[in-house]
């Protein structure tokens, strides 16, 4: 396979400042960038809009790239260019998926910069629209998983359990023979769950909630929760876990902090952790991260697989992001450069 | 030794309700309860009263007795009555410090009655005033260390430091050469812990008090917070704490829920957790609770020790309380029932 012609210019979806939606994202002209030692140039086929975009929009993510920035924290494509280094140089004319280098630009443009060691090959029977989303979840389900299998739990309670995360969490844990309390905030979200085989769904809407969250467990002996939200929730799982519970909060969606009470921490035993991808891998060694790297293409179009809703251009993403916003439930909008006006190929 | 004389009544100081302060303390007449299976009964001669003491008549400490009740969770005494059992018979005449049965009547009285698996005896270099004050602290303090240990901590800090537990963590964590970040609230706490020997000591009413706390965590790679007090604290802590921090927090003296924001725990790896003494206690073998009986008085008058500011009979323990609700440092007050007005004996 010869060497790609790659152009100098490529259209990228740019955001001019962080805050609060809605988003001042357009698309703009910019160089193509350079792979520099160790990295790759990859032309991006998919890119996703995770939660975690959002908080990054908003400014409240781990980290802030220097303004104006490329949003995505994720993609796929092929490696059309490679910098310095044998494990760059080994990822020539391959399919990958990718993490951006949080000094970089992001994924949601024509062309991504990625470190090779942040990139992971496709196998050929991995569409590049199933692997644009093989990282930020997928791993997040596998860290998780690993995390309630230290702690040896037989149940648990997942927040926020129509989303893509949480969908997978349900299927992993029930493969794994976990009891799998689901909460969610909407009547279709109990429906979309029951339909895809949870046993137990509940609604924070129902003014009971918190007994019947209780009640199951005490019933299920559940001492752990993943809580992508925060906020108040944080306390109402805490309160219901039993004594030693602990919630493993990933995620902020409440946008708001805990307010935890003193007892429950105090005489109850009970425990708040964070859980972030970043922090899980690095704890990694190198053979640990080469089997995962097989493990998940194996379980892409199975227990992590994603639901897609629409397929946008980068000139359809600003709405499109914003239509996701405010129904997060119902599968990912991709963002598809290939697709968009202005494409210089 | 023949078996002492139990008289049939007693004085003791009765709890009337739970609520804020003034407590509706006042001392009563009532029988002499009769020790139960495995029980002991004891003429205290001394018991203390702990910032645990005050979350107790406020109602809000890990339990609630029936009222009207007699407070009071620790103090110490010679068993002048035993019921069946094993263990209670080989306590008979024998000087002890206990904590009162959780369903049962405190020690802020002429007798109570305890387990005799709550009772350590006390041997003879231990005078009864030392004695009352062994368990509550200096079991915390032990398991605050054992924690510490097993997270290899180099460094904590340690809030309410002026508190007799906050000195016997200061005495101990010097001792194996931790680094101790002592907060207090008010200067003259700063004074008297350096008189004591503090080498790191930050007062929360300086103005600077977050960026101090940052710097002094940054230069002693500190990543564990001892915290007394929550609310507010707790959030200032885990800021200042590196990377994968953590506050262990064992009081509520803010009495106010923490409020922790997302990002630190999710992005920074950061937990916290409770600690609370009969949880540590019941993960000890019987073997490691004796070790602990025996090491416990060794430690009783070096870094286990405790400032005592008045000994007040049962009558003026109503007003000493009030005292030392306005003032903690400085001292313990040690209720000494034997002084009491009425006394029977």
């Amino acid at each position: 396979m010869g060497k790609p012609a790659v152009p100098a210019q490529m259209e990228a979806l740019v955001l001019a400042s962080y805050g609060p939606p809605p988003f001042p994202l357009g698309v703009e002209t910019r160089p193509v960038p350079k792979p520099g030692n160790g990295q790759v140039l990859i032309r991006v086929t998919a890119s996703p809009v995770n939660p975690s975009d959002l908080h990054f929009l908003e400014g409240e993510y781990a980290f802030r790239k220097r303004l104006p920035t490329v949003p995505g924290l994720e993609g796929s494509g092929r490696v059309v260019d490679v910098g310095d280094g044998l494990l760059a140089r080994r990822l020539a004319g391959k399919r990958v998926a990718f993490a951006p280098a949080t000094q970089a630009d992001g994924s949601w443009a024509q062309y991504a910069v990625a470190s090779a060691t942040q990139c992971f090959r496709l196998p050929d029977r991995i569409s590049d629209e199933v692997g644009a989303m093989a990282l930020v979840n997928p791993l997040a389900a596998i860290g998780l998983m690993e995390r309630l299998k230290a702690l040896r739990a037989t149940s648990f309670v997942s927040t926020a359990a129509a989303s893509a995360l949480g969908q997978m969490l349900l299927r992993l844990g029930r493969k794994r023979g976990l009891d799998v309390i689901n909460v969610v905030r909407r009547p279709e979200q109990v429906d979309l769950l029951t339909r895809h085989g949870a046993t137990h769904v509940l609604n924070t809407a129902d003014r009971d909630f918190q007994d019947q969250l209780d009640e199951l467990c005490r019933r299920l002996h559940c001492r752990v929760a993943l809580d992508a939200i925060g906020g108040d929730m944080t306390a109402q799982l805490l309160g219901a876990l039993l004594p030693g519970g602990r919630a493993i909060v990933y995620g902020g969606l409440a946008r708001q902090p805990m307010v935890l009470p003193q007892p429950d921490i105090v005489f109850g035993n009970k425990s708040v952790e964070g859980f972030y991808v970043p922090t899980w891998l690095a704890t990694k060694s190198l053979p640990k991260l080469v089997l995962l790297e097989r493990r998940i293409p194996r379980l892409l179009d199975r227990e992590l697989g994603t639901d897609v809703r629409e397929r946008v251009t980068l000139e359809d993403a600003p709405r499109a992001i914003e239509d996701y916003r405010h129904a997060m439930t119902g599968g990912k909008v991709l963002i598809t450069p290939d697709q968009s006006r202005g494409t210089t190929r």
